[in-house]
């Protein structure tokens, strides 16, 4: 079998304390997957998985179980279909416990958007691009260039 | 309009050395989209988005300029057909410049997967999961629990 190199199949983020975690995604919204395991916590995405696992099991996953890991160089974004859902979303966020990096606002790329992190720091930036219209689903096909 | 919550849009990964970054994720097998511009580079996926950005315009776009960001606690999972594959993706992407983090073995779940890092440390899982199945297209809808 030969599939396109240009797929993530799951994200995973590693947390310190999973319940911490699972509070706050799950108070933001999201349903886990029943077939989560003690240890990790999949929620299902379009296409795509979200896990939650244990900061120090990752770092033993990845074959380095005395690693420090660090946390945001990456930017998981999710866009919005308007401004005001961009607001919504963010602030459900922020109530579920996430810090506020930077509140959403117009950009200079002709958007709207703002940053928060996560209870373990993981950084998430919740936007309305005009110019990328979302599928009916909220997945993403990039315009023409 | 309302969408999901349990989407994510873009992967936005902060980068160092745009041109390095880039022959990284080139060589392994990525073809940019053409609307890239200088300083962000997109890559389409099944619905969603990877992005290279400037680790500085990133800590900067999230309202912290002098941040610096960490990576490693997030781990991007590339899932493969087979074992056959994932030996033939991990090997590429060494081949390109990734750092291999543990190669690919059997472990305890009942799959078989490899780590690297890419070149700025952002870490990458590629992955074989019988448990799994991946749609034609490469997109992973759990099955039920």
């Amino acid at each position: 079998m030969s599939l396109s190199r240009q797929r993530i199949t799951l994200v995973t983020l590693g947390v310190a304390d999973m319940a911490r975690a699972r509070r706050f995604y799950e108070g933001w919204g999201w349903v886990p997957h029943g077939g989560s395991q003690p240890g990790v916590t999949f929620y299902q995405m379009n296409g795509a998985v979200l896990a939650l696992f244990g900061l120090g099991d990752l770092a033993a996953d990845q074959g380095r179980p005395s690693a420090a890991l660090g946390t945001g160089a990456v930017a998981l974004a999710q866009n919005c279909g308007d401004d005001a859902e961009t607001d919504a979303v963010f602030q459900a966020a922020v109530d579920a416990g996430a810090t506020a990096l930077k509140h959403p606002e117009k950009v200079f790329w002709g958007g709207y958007s703002g940053y928060f992190a996560d209870p373990d720091g993981h950084v998430w930036e919740i936007a309305t691009n005009p110019f990328w219209p979302l599928s009916r689903d909220g997945s993403l096909t990039l315009p023409p260039a």
